[in-house]
């Protein structure tokens, strides 16, 4: 039988991955978010920051790269994809869990008994949280969260074909802005227990 | 103070009009669906049917009437937008409601404190409900699914400037085809009254 996964798919600062994270304690069963970047790391022996940086929030444009025949790039973010899908497949064997952004929707979809979600919200309420979550940065906070759904949504796009928050997708969409972080952990904990 | 309003938007076939009137009833507050194409029809003299046809079930391409400069049907278009607007708008100052589909959630977006649904499903529980609901008809499920949602989007599109079913305009999306009707009530429900 497939084990139950819960994938979260999230906009940057909309809290996806607390909501994931207090999800998963409630239901005692383990979160794979930056771990996931960890377990690439470990089996690839590359440092996690580079493994962030070539996957989910990769600085290349994969079309852009392409375009300029920059194969190394496009390589070494292929060979990750690649150990990716291995390792999100794995874990989704090993039992119930949840997975935080990575495409696992995607790479799971045949592959484990899925509750697809998706956490958004409005701009000011994300760029409040990810100046008290990261501080303040080089960019102005309506730009870094812009740049890097940009990069999330292209990422996704690009290997899965699939519109990255398009509501068909998804199980269930949940704006954390509005409803808050706890009513998020509240319904998708009941959602998963029925 | 504004009234507190569940607006619904939904796929066709999505159920997103059962759950409205499940939600209202359990929350003791009206449901407006149907009711709001015969108000238009007494406030105006024109027939339901009529109404419904040149309200969100449009039988022009709004565009298209445009290019081709067929006045009249884009008048009446307009003409019923705003008594549809109107309508809409004194229904919600009146006190707390759920209103199904016709734009409500932009008509209302400044007049009521909204919680804004969306509600759609897979094509194949929706094309099993359609059978099941208004039997068969001239187009096959698909195409009477494809073709009602096309409807939907474009007269959303064309009076909001917003896109319909883009995840970020709601504040929650459920696949009832996944979650099933009870559940989505329950949730929608629960919401509101917290």
């Amino acid at each position: 039988m497939k084990n139950r996964v819960i994938t979260i798919s999230r906009q940057f600062g909309s809290g996806g991955r607390t909501i994931g994270k207090e999800v998963a304690e409630k239901l005692s069963i383990p979160c794979y978010d930056q771990e996931l970047i960890e377990k690439i790391a470990e089996d690839t022996g590359l440092t996690a920051e580079f493994v962030s940086d070539h996957t989910e929030n990769t600085l290349y444009s994969t079309i852009l790269a392409s375009a300029f025949n920059t194969y190394s790039a496009t390589a070494t973010q292929d060979y990750l994809w690649d150990i990716q899908v291995k390792i999100i497949t794995k874990l989704a064997e090993e039992g119930p869990c949840v997975i935080v952004g990575r495409c696992a929707d995607y790479i799971l979809r045949d592959k484990a008994d899925l509750l697809k979600v998706f956490i958004h919200a409005d701009d000011e309420s994300r760029a409040h949280r990810i100046v008290n979550l990261y501080g303040q940065k080089e960019d102005s906070p309506p730009k870094r969260l812009a740049k890097k759904d940009k990069r999330r949504a292209a990422y996704y796009r690009f290997y899965t074909d699939i519109e990255w928050g398009d509501v068909k997708n998804y199980h269930i969409a949940l704006d954390s802005g509005k409803l808050g972080i706890e009513k998020c952990v509240d319904i998708i904990t009941n959602l998963y227990k029925k």
